[in-house]
């Protein structure tokens, strides 16, 4: 059904670009160049808006404050130690810990091609020097065995993390190349990525070690650094460690991935981070090759994943125990594990399915996650981080500190997810829209300007919106191809019920909308200033889960566009949240907050407190005697996006609320 | 609504009672006989019956198997090791496989204190003699430190086990002496004490260390020993322990019990089993002393694990990570940690409880967990063994194997269950009855003579009973004084809805019987054959929780009795148990089945098959989409007692069940 079209956003600001030092075009992310994607990536120039907000605050807060922190950790301490430049014992208590400081180079390096920063590129000069000066001459790196092992490689791949940390140094190297154009990191990257292939290799290669990293990361690293320098040996390398996967090399354990073959898995398991890098992985090889048979295990795994094993904020990851997926529709709330870390690699893997395959649910998962999962994992202020990411902190909760706390924390022990935050938000306008010889996709509504080219003649579009505040996206076209026509494809969200767009003078709604499969497509010869207005109809929606879903049964979880909302009890004084019911019979109203944690749409519903019985020492009773009317007080119920809780004062959280 | 009796069942069967070899008179177990319990524990003489055929079940086939396995696992080896007569490394994953050989000793001289078997006697025989060569001359005996971290002492309390080994030495010390008479074991754990007590004092003792063990148990293990041996000593340094935890001299981490004093507590907290061994030593210490503020710390805490935290099995421990209490109201079915030995320990703590306070309520959570979270630890055959009791498995779980399976398991990496469950079956005679100057208590219904005195002349009842079966229970007095009248107590079971009982010539009914705080009190002059018939309703129940236990809303059990019952995929072909709804609006049916699971009483439920629409890739949806009318395909669901699942095909299984 149709609606009135509400105010239309004006057109991005027109301030030309930011370019990076030494950048010399658009920087490209990697994944989806090969011979086999449906689609090309497009980097996109953000400009005002939701997301430019985030990225802003991570490049001049979360981005800059990373070389104090690896300081203050003693990341930066290793490397100089194994560089002979300082003296002193390991500090850290993981083996990984190099891979803290690749992942802040990476994410610097992106952040650079965006904006020029005299003082962040030289904390990367500095970090890329001492990183090369650590390097063993015959290219081996990591300071947890160089500096706690005597030296000792490859023995323990189960826990070492070795080929791990490679494969972050690798990405780091290719960001930094790209992005930069210098080679210093890069040259360090391909010393230690031969010295890797010198070691690895099937029986009968000649190769010494026939092995598998515990967890799975040089193997998109090795496909990028193929992409970078064309050298096929990497690619190569990366294929051979993808199949090695599942036949025991590391003692045959899900957590590890090395249960079964991906080639024959019927579903996601064990580690989430670890089963979703090497997804990425398999769907990379799919993408350079054209190998059917990854691409049919990637497709088939991840629909098992969405089906059964997706948290509704797109968090993945049911278990503390392991950090694992839990069986089918095991998906709890206060123990949902939902790493912050398996976000991004859920929407870095998203991402290559959508380039390779074209189609427009990976980027339905993606924006479900970016606006929830993922960002949830950075407070405001971008200080603050969480490593979980629960649906719910029950009232009378007990914290229990360190890592896996619900309260956010400046650091962790185990830092992996701070830098990949910074490290994605740096990188997330290579995520947004593609092309391909047709036309160009829209896959996330981002104020900022979108150009390609179609068969070498430029094509722009700028996009302007409020979103996900509202739902109008005016997109302008900027340059097109004056002889021809091309396609404007514009993803139509999952969750979206009801829109209209306008094109020129005509207006469509979902009834009369050319939408295939997600994408509302919009073929004709454009011109430069012709306009679209797309308006995704925004109403709360009371969201229920699929019956399996034990955990939410009798709950709805309140969704406005992309976003998922939770209570906080600090905006219900007077109590906790666990005995809060939702009335669904009266509609949820909308009130835009721009006092409110920085400005937030905020979704207003009746409810009311129930009243509990005393239950003497013993919480359960007969059916029949549960039955007692109940006396209700009633209640306005105020839900903030999901994204921005655990940014006031502790107390308990829920996502989903009970309907009686 | 008093019903017409049903068959009562026939006396116990009057073979004189088994006797052990060298134990002079009933078997005392020690908690209770403080001077400030309100009861006395009476060992009771098991025939027949429900508890009986479990019990012979852990006397012929558990029991007599626990060297075989202590011996591939290596734990006598160790010993061996130490003593001099073997040599080798160290076998086994943790320093507490000591503690293993110890549970089962201690389940051993249990059981011959019940039943003449030379093999068994000669095997405690030859273990006691290995664990006494292998004690250093000192007192100390630890196997893991002495092979593995070369004799070094006590300085990883926080993790080595050293003193919870000694406590289990001391407890199997203690049951030996009190079983045979012998006091070689018992000499052994007396040098360990005097050893420990010399070494461990506050400051300003003199004693070198103040220090406290990461896992409880030596605590109720020298409150024992002070009663067996009358050493005051031993009471005073099982004083300081339980009162050094919560000061942070093991880091102030709630998992070690050592994040706030025991006295200033509010709520059960960190791993269950080490929380609920400690309130056993404070209840112990209530016990013995007097000391009302610990007393009122057991008893607020029990009440608020109760109210909140004890999984309608009585399973406690709500997390597999760190196997710890979760918040209140955590209470997942999948993810239910209820290890077995949390089971033990909120067994034999309420047991101190119920003897301390006189109460009912104590024995009601040692019934329902006694038939439930406890059973279910033990496969019927008594050979396989559950270390987590979860309350569901999934269709489409994978099973991570080792110790934590749903799958029954022969003997574990980390084997506590196993010898403790032969602990507490062998000595299970002891939890069952008690007496004061007034008379006597029958706490658990459970066929067998009942016997103690009452100010020096004998009294005995027995019980005949086909409980929990059937609700008939018929006692007989055997011996009464014949001068002055006495008060024969009865506990109606919390669960128990109505029930009538004729004492001679008079019949009571709920409405009219003399029940106060759970205990039916018949007090009158006894005569030798009289009798008294009482007879529990037992109308299958369908059961609800709390509405803030997320877990289960929309859900119900089925009990009946005192079982928690549960579906089983192997008896409903066709398909898995996940989109089962049971439908309460008609009563379920009762059908016993001798040929079944060694004959179990059947709860038959109307319900059906969901039709669950095809999701597409994402589970959740909106809900007005949710609400259209769901075709049902009617389906017969056959629940049976949890305590007996697990023990035929590998498959899925709820406790509790969706009602819409």
């Amino acid at each position: 059904m149709p609606r009135p079209p509400s105010t239309v956003p004006p057109p991005p600001s027109s301030a030309s670009p930011e370019r990076g030092h030494g950048s010399t075009g658009p920087v490209r992310l990697g994944p989806g160049t090969g011979a086999h994607a449906a689609l090309t990536p497009l980097a996109v120039e953000l400009r005002d808006g939701f997301w430019n907000t985030r990225r802003q605050v991570n490049a001049r807060t979360s981005v800059p404050q990373g070389p104090g922190l690896l300081e203050s950790a003693g990341n930066l301490h290793n490397l100089r130690v194994v560089a002979g430049t300082a003296e002193g014992e390991f500090k850290g208590a993981y083996p990984f810990v190099d891979s803290d400081v690749y992942k802040w180079l990476e994410a610097a390096s992106w952040q650079l091609a965006q904006q020029e920063d005299e003082a962040l590129a030289a904390d990367v000069d500095r970090i890329v020097a001492l990183v090369a000066a650590a390097q063993q001459s015959d290219g081996y790196l990591n300071t947890w065995f160089q500096l706690l092992k005597g030296g000792e490689r490859y023995k323990d791949l189960r826990w070492g993390h070795e080929l791990y940390c490679a494969g972050h140094l690798i990405q780091a190297a290719v960001a930094h190349h790209r992005a930069t154009g210098r080679s210093e990191l890069l040259d360090v990257a391909r010393r230690f990525a031969d010295h890797v292939d010198s070691v690895f290799g099937p029986p009968g290669s000649g190769k010494p070690v026939d092995g598998i990293d515990g967890h799975p990361e040089i193997e998109t690293a090795l496909v990028e650094l193929y992409r970078e320098t064309g050298e096929h040996r990497y690619l190569d390398l990366a294929g051979y460690f993808v199949d090695r996967f599942g036949h025991g090399l590391l003692g045959g354990e899900a957590y590890c991935q090395d249960r079964v073959p991906l080639r024959e898995a019927t579903d996601v398991e064990g580690h989430a981070v670890r089963q979703l890098y090497l997804l990425a992985a398999a769907t990379d090889l799919a993408t350079e090759t054209g190998d059917g048979e990854l691409r049919a295990a990637a497709e088939r795994l991840w629909a098992a994943m969405t089906a059964a094993k997706t948290h509704v904020t797109g968090g993945l990851g049911a278990h503390h125990d392991e950090e694992d997926f839990g069986d089918p529709y095991e998906l709890p709330n206060e123990r949902a594990y939902c790493e912050t870390c398996a976000a991004i690699a859920s929407i870095q893997w998203s991402w290559r399915m959508a380039l390779l395959t074209g189609e427009a649910r990976y980027s339905d998962l993606i924006e479900r996650t970016l606006y929830n999962g993922f960002l949830s994992g950075v407070s405001l202020d971008g200080e603050r981080w969480l490593y979980v990411n629960p649906l719910q902190v029950r009232d009378g909760h007990t914290d229990p500190g360190g890592d896996q706390s619900a309260r956010r924390t400046r650091w962790f022990r185990c830092a992996c997810c701070p830098p990949n935050v910074m490290r994605l938000m740096a990188s997330l306008q290579h995520y947004l829209a593609s092309a391909d010889a047709g036309g160009l996709q829209i896959h996330q509504y981002v104020s900022g300007r979108y150009a390609g080219d179609l068969a070498g003649t430029p094509v722009a579009v700028t996009v302007g919106t409020d979103y996900p505040w509202q739902g109008a996206i005016a997109l302008t076209v900027e340059e097109s191809p004056a002889d021809r026509p091309w396609t404007l494809s514009l993803r139509v969200p999952q969750w979206c019920r009801d829109f209209r767009i306008q094109v020129g003078e005509t207006v469509y709604d979902r009834s009369d909308a050319p939408v295939t499969d997600g994408w509302l497509r919009l073929e004709r010869s454009w011109a430069p200033g012709d306009r679209v207005v797309l308006e995704l109809g925004m109403e709360p929606r009371l969201t229920t889960a699929d019956p399996r879903v034990d955990a939410v049964r009798g709950c709805v979880a309140i969704e406005r566009g992309p976003l998922v909302y939770c209570l906080e009890q600090v905006d219900h004084p007077g109590g906790g949240l666990d005995d809060m019911v939702i009335d669904t019979t009266r509609p949820p109203a909308v009130k835009h907050r721009p006092d409110l944690l920085g400005g937030v749409t905020t979704v207003v519903a009746a409810g009311h407190r129930r009243h509990i019985p005393e239950a003497g020492w013993w919480p359960y009773r007969t059916a029949e005697g549960a039955e007692a009317p109940e006396p209700a007080e009633p209640l306005e119920l105020t839900a903030i996006p999901y994204y921005a809780w655990a940014n006031r004062r502790d107390g308990s959280m829920r996502v989903w609320l009970p309907t009686s």
